[in-house]
Parts: structure tokens; C-alpha cells; sequence
């Protein structure tokens, strides 16, 4: 598992000549970052006095948090997986017609998973940013940049993602899938560049105020 | 040292109850991984003959990668040793009055390497974007979502190092150097916003017409 890697060795693994593990699971990777570090200025937050009113937010928030970090570190494997099964289909026997048939069966498969993986991981870097635009203004100011880090980790995961969404959709044959994903694609980066806008122009503000 | 841990265990320190790892480490991390899609992409594209005119710069753009992957890579660390000795300025002795002054220049050298540390990221943040943007068309198509991921990543890490310096600029006395600061920060982002959107625009385009 990629996960169970150290940071550096993944690192380097990523850079190697091969193709997987790559942008997919670094995408993944970029927004469980952005989850854990809101559950850091949750942690900074829950118990002191300047945020007492936002108790119950913060706690359901680090909560969201950890289940959404969790899930994209799952996510930095699943992606590298569903490459390798688009590979694996493509090195199925072609001799006979059925041979044919089940190996572009496989093909469609595997591509279908190679848009539904990062497409996943989209949608959760989207949540990421809707939790961390909650919790602007009710959480540790000292901890402002966090937040702005959080938000611009998400929003690269989410951007990244569909990119590798993109990339994958012309080889998919089935046009009701492909329009449905190109209709959430458009919708997803269009929240996303809001919710990113709008934290960025807020962080930035405070932080010239200072 | 934080590059040592795995990278689940990185992500559940980063979401701990304690200010660092932060942000500035989360932005290092992310340039890191940036130049390792760089290193990856450049690995995918020597050698093939498609790309024989460009075999110099492939390479030369690998070894730059490279070493810019593993200086970013120490920066994950050096930012969190760069918080932690501001933290420890703080808690200097300040009953006498050498004490006091002895305490306060601690404390202004620590708030200085607090923010050498996240310009230093951002600089060579900036220099995946320029890399990145130097391979467009001259390296495997097929892992064009992989160099609009790296700049994803580098840009996020440009941004969110920027954020950093920010946060801790106004907790530095010395003028010349905040208003050096100041003006280096304004230039880098400049650049590196106009070098994301190029390859934005390049990827999407190429990534619109498949």
C-alpha cells in the first residue's frame, strides 16, 4: 500500500518511470492533506474560550474532517489500482472473437473506473472545502493560514482530479456516462472555484489586516 | 523527521492538536510532490522517439526535478523546527533585563527563520511551475494530466507558503527586511499566477480537444 510508505520513499516512488501511482492519487493525497490540517484548527479551537459558541460546529467538523482525510488516503491507492486494471484488460488475450469481447469488456471496465476513481476524489475534495469554509471566523485565528492552506490543498486535489477525469472520458464508449460525468465535472469545479474564491479573499483580507 | 513517517502517519500528526506540522510543511510537501509528477513525466518521455528532439532538455529537466523534489522534501521538516524555535524564544527566562532583551531577539531571529523558511518553499515552488511549463509539448502526452497536476501541486504550495510568510511578517520589527520580504513575495506570486494559468489554459485545451 502507498500509504504505508514513508513520505519520501513515496515521494520518490511517484517519481519513478512508472506511470501509477500519479496525478490521481496525488490529487487524493493533496486533499487528505487539506482534511487533516482542518482537523488540526478544529483541535486549536474546541475548548477555548474565544470559540465557545461554535463548539457543536467544530466537533461535527473534525469529525467530517478525519472521515474525509481517511477516505482520500484510501483513495491514493484505489486510484493507482484502477490504472493498473485498465493495463491488466489491455493484456488480455485478442486471438478469438470472444477473446475480443471480454478483453474490450475489460477495457470499458477499467476505464469507467479510471474516471469513477477520480471523480470520488473530487467530490471529497469539494467537501474538504465547504468544511473549510465553515469554519472561517469560528476557529483559532492564529491558525488562519492553515485554513488557507487547507483550501488551496482541496481545491488543487478537486482541480487535479478532474483532470484525470478529463483524460480518461474519451475512451469511454457508453454516452450516458460520459455526459452525466462531464454535466458533475462542470458542476463540481464550478462550486469549487467559489468556495476556493471565496476563502481566499476572506484569509486574505485578515492576514493584510494584521 | 516527518519525511521518515509513513505517509497515513504524516496525515494523522498533521491533523493532531499541535500547531506543527502546518501548514508550511503541508506546502513544502506539495511542491515536493509536484516535481516528483515532473521527475515521472520527464522519465516517461526519454528515450521515446517522439521526443528525440527534446532529449537535452528532458534530462536537464529531470535533474533539476530531482533536486528540487528533495530540497523541498527537507523543507517539510525545516519549516516545523522553524515554528518549534520560535515556540521555544517564547519560553525563555525574562525576569532581568539581559534576560528580557536576550529573550527578544530570540524571539525576532525566530519569527525571521519563520518566514525565510516559507519563502524558501515558495521560491522553489516556483520553480516546478517554470520546469513544468518548460516541458509542455515536449514530453509523453499521455501524462499531460500529470504535469497539470504538478502545477496544481506547485502552485498550491507557492500560495499556501505565501500565507505563511504572511502570518508572521507582522511580528518582525526589522523594516528593511519585512519590506524586502514584502516585495519578493508580490514578484513570486506575479509570476507563478501567470505561469499556472499557461499551463492551465495549455492542458485544458489539449485535454478538451482528445
Amino acid at each position: 500500500m502507498l500509504v504505508k510508505l514513508p513520505v519520501e520513499e513515496f515521494s520518490q516512488v511517484l517519481g519513478s518511470n512508472s506511470p501509477a501511482p500519479g496525478g490521481g492519487s496525488v490529487a487524493a493525497l493533496s486533499g487528505s492533506l487539506g482534511a487533516s490540517l482542518v482537523s488540526m484548527v478544529c483541535k486549536l479551537s474546541i475548548g477555548k474560550a474565544d470559540y465557545e459558541a461554535f463548539q457543536v460546529e467544530l466537533v461535527e467538523a473534525l469529525n467530517q474532517a478525519h472521515i474525509l482525510s481517511d477516505s482520500l488516503l484510501v483513495r491514493v491507492d484505489l486510484d493507482t489500482e484502477a490504472f493498473y486494471s485498465v493495463m491488466a484488460a489491455f493484456k488480455m488475450a485478442k486471438q478469438t472473437g470472444d477473446e475480443k469481447k471480454a478483453r474490450s469488456e475489460a477495457i470499458q471496465t477499467g476505464f469507467k473506473q479510471a474516471v469513477q476513481s477520480p471523480l470520488g476524489i473530487a467530490r471529497e475534495c469539494l467537501e474538504v472545502l465547504r468544511l473549510t469554509k465553515n469554519l472561517l471566523g469560528k476557529s483559532n485565528s492564529s491558525a488562519l493560514s492553515d485554513l488557507g492552506v487547507a483550501s488551496l490543498q482541496a481545491y488543487a486535489g478537486l482541480e487535479g482530479a478532474i483532470m484525470n477525469v478529463k483524460i480518461n472520458i474519451p475512451s469511454i464508449r457508453d454516452e450516458n456516462f460520459t455526459t452525466d460525468t462531464s454535466r458533475e465535472i462542470s458542476a463540481l469545479l464550478e462550486e469549487g472555484d467559489k468556495v476556493r474564491q471565496f476563502i481566499y479573499q476572506y484569509v486574505a483580507e485578515k492576514l493584510a489586516r494584521e
